[in-house]
């Protein structure tokens, strides 16, 4: 990643001469917050952070603030910020086609869906695109019901999914609460041992009495009204649990057993975040359908879309899928997803992912839980760790977010973005993080996490 | 528009210099339908033309053919393909920063908001950006639920609102049958003279009606179950009916007589497609809440979103906003918005659409329909006109949808893509449509029907 490496340099050279220039961080905050309603949050006395410019782990805003951004934005960059292959590709297609209807076909379409099917399991045959992570499960969660004509979706409390009608009642977190407007959806507890639902006192017992559950839930449903079991194949926002050995396999045979299908929503997990291509690489499952978005171009373009299996692909060869939208198939996604894969692929980032998750971040983050009693526990793998903070390592009563809050800002002062949601911080870097830049986040975390405590 | 001529002719040489050394139609189409899961359709045996560039009004795919493109893809593409402006705003965002987290701030995605915000009637004051058209309509519900603590929403059985939860079930098409799992949807017929639902004979008796008709349905509802009437301004894919004069008003008085909110879909009708920047401008009426998409960058980059009333954006000024999305407020797409907006305004492509709808295809349509009577009917304005063909002029029985996919097969081998759903053919070039381009059309639309009737 040298070139990567060299063109850094320029363009933060760049950046801190057009900072001085431009408009300053107070100015673009306000007018951003005057006129552009903000996602999940409370409208009145926003101030947002406003970004100017970045290059891979680096971001800066309109003041010459530098932050390393282990936020990875929403879990998204999977290969940092202005990477200029992917720059490269979306420019190229710029130059040629922007835009077409999704009935028509596309040859940057047609090599993105191929690149991306290379990555996923045997006996997946088709791509269907959509804009974003909730339609990806719109539509899967669409084909699962056509398929089975069965009705119900059985998903995660500890789970997001999308903000639209169905994904974000299948969702398992507050935010589906004021949006319970549709209907099939039921919900059950997934496997966590360091906040167990089961009584477990070991992964083993926490797996086997998670599926027990399941396959208890599933069966005082009736399994002939479900369609579809929906599941993160590490629940992301919700904490970045990952499943215990057997769990997914078992899930699967589940599915078998009362002729459920299953679809993995690899939305954040995908595309070398948990240093696999899928994080179900890691597991002995293959689903019916796989759904992604963010890390398959890196968030540069918006885009998402569901990997479909042959059985499922070709039970709508003569029967019309009722579904689609005006940007299914859009070429400059495309370009971006084909630039993206070429890239990742070329650079070995999801080896440097796991690299980087096995020598360093495993290794650090348990350190920094040696020396401080507010993380209860660490966990993850790949570039896609939890710090799950606690008042009391005993009780492990959750940090409350608003304490949360300050350690962010405490971060963000320091020179880091970091992720912080519920009481937790994830350390979210893109896949091609440097170890340097692992070892000052290491640092960061530790002074900041020092200065809480002090 | 000169400018942009020139560069046309440049880019359509090289265009034809690349056919003729890239891939075979029958190789894109071949390999675009192995792996791409198509928008509402049979997957089995697809063809799908597949298009290797553009420039303004014309296409061309890999075998050299060009086409006069009066189908805007789906309605989008409304200052054509590959504008020089606009693929340059894009281009020099992609140079600084393609993507940030919604919750930071953004200079460009603030210009984008302020430019949208200019457009919108008096007392909007914020935008929420979404991925499209679906999830802007998602919002706005989910808005106009949350203000008025009331659950149903009401909108038109001749409707289109996208594919995702709520949106397919306010969707008045065949396309929310097989998708009927939100709750709190009913629906109503709308004005439609040519094919009245009230027995009316006059625009005036049909306006009369449907509003009666529609207030009956809120009374028999219950108004205090309502939270929001949910319109097109000018219904599009369900057949381009501009409501007769005072429709909109009238509902607007519904809406104040019961405490509903009024949201209209801008998303295909809005940005200069009906000759006014939004279509709702050609109407006495002041929605609550306006989504939109398409037009507002002519699809050069996916989103989408909701314009916001002042009273509705401050209700969550103290209220946690319970919906969201990873790329709301995209900085790419905000720049593609940035610089189509500017481009409209400068090349007057809204007046340009106003006149060529007035001037040119509204006498030069009526002269069509004089000659064939299987054009039962031609209505629109601006550049967004149907063509509603039948078998009978006399019983208005459509023609059946196959006859007019043949009709369409003949136009595009005389080079021509239109656009045609149901029993009808869509006239809908993009604003900047020269009067050459026009005359071509009606000359190409003359000869298909004069082959079909012989
Ligand atoms: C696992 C998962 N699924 C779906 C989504 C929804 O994606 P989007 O925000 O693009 O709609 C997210 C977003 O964070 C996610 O993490
Ligand atoms: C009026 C209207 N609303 C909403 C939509 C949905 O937009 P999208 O396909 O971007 O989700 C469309 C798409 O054709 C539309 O025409």
């Amino acid at each position: 990643m040298t070139t990567f490496a060299e063109t850094t340099d320029a363009q933060l050279t760049d950046a801190t001469d057009e900072a001085t220039s431009g408009p300053s961080n107070a100015e673009v905050s306000a007018a951003d917050a005057a006129v552009v309603f903000h996602s999940w949050s409370k409208q009145g006395g926003l101030k947002p952070l406003p970004l100017a410019g970045g290059s891979g782990t680096t971001v800066w805003d309109h003041d010459g603030n530098h932050y390393l951004d282990f936020s990875g934005q929403l879990v998204f960059t999977n290969m940092g910020h202005q990477h200029p292959k992917i720059i490269a590709g979306i420019t190229e297609q710029l130059s040629k086609l922007t835009t077409v209807a999704p009935a028509h076909g596309n040859a940057t379409r047609a090599e993105a869906a191929r690149l991306i099917l290379q990555r996923a399991p045997e006996g997946f045959e088709k791509v269907f695109f959509t804009a974003g992570g909730a339609d990806a499960n719109e539509n899967a969660i669409r084909m699962a019901r056509l398929v089975t004509g069965r009705d119900k979706v059985l998903s995660r409390y500890r789970s997001y999914h999308g903000n639209t009608g169905a994904a974000i009642v299948a969702t398992g977190d507050w935010r589906r609460i004021p949006n319970e407007y549709a209907t099939g959806h039921v919900h059950f507890f997934g496997p966590f041992l360091y906040r167990s639902e089961f009584w477990a006192s070991t992964p083993e017992e926490e797996c086997a009495r998670a599926l027990h559950h399941l396959e208890r839930t599933v069966q005082a449903e009736g399994p002939e009204s479900i369609a579809a079991i929906l599941l993160e194949s590490v629940p992301g926002t919700a904490g970045i649990m990952v499943p215990p050995p057997g769990y997914l396999s078992g899930v699967r045979a589940i599915c078998d057993r009362y002729g459920i299908l299953l679809i993995l929503d690899e939305v954040m997990a995908g595309f070398g975040r948990t240093g696999e291509w899928f994080a179900l690489d890691a597991h002995d499952v293959r689903p019916d359908l796989i759904t992604f978005a963010k890390g398959v171009n890196s968030g540069y373009v918006p885009v998402g879309g569901v990997i479909i299996s042959s059985d499922i692909a070709h039970a709508f060869d003569d029967r019309v899928f009722p579904g689609g939208l005006t940007y299914s198939g859009h070429p400059l996604a495309a370009a971006s997803i084909v630039a993206t894969q070429k890239a990742m692929a070329e650079e070995g980032a999801v080896e440097n992912a796991k690299r980087v998750g096995r020598d360093l971040l495993a290794p650090g983050l348990a350190e920094l839980a040696a020396k401080h009693p507010v993380i209860g526990e660490v966990r993850g793998t790949g570039v896609f760790w939890a710090l799950d903070l606690v008042k009391d390592p005993q009780t492990r009563e959750p940090l409350a977010t608003a304490t949360v809050a300050g350690i962010k800002s405490d971060l963000i002062s320091r020179g880091m973005l970091p992720f912080a949601t519920d009481n937790r911080i994830h350390v979210v870097p893109p896949l091609n993080v440097s170890d340097d830049e692992v070892a000052q986040a290491l640092e960061l975390y530790d002074a900041a996490l020092t200065a809480f405590e002090g």
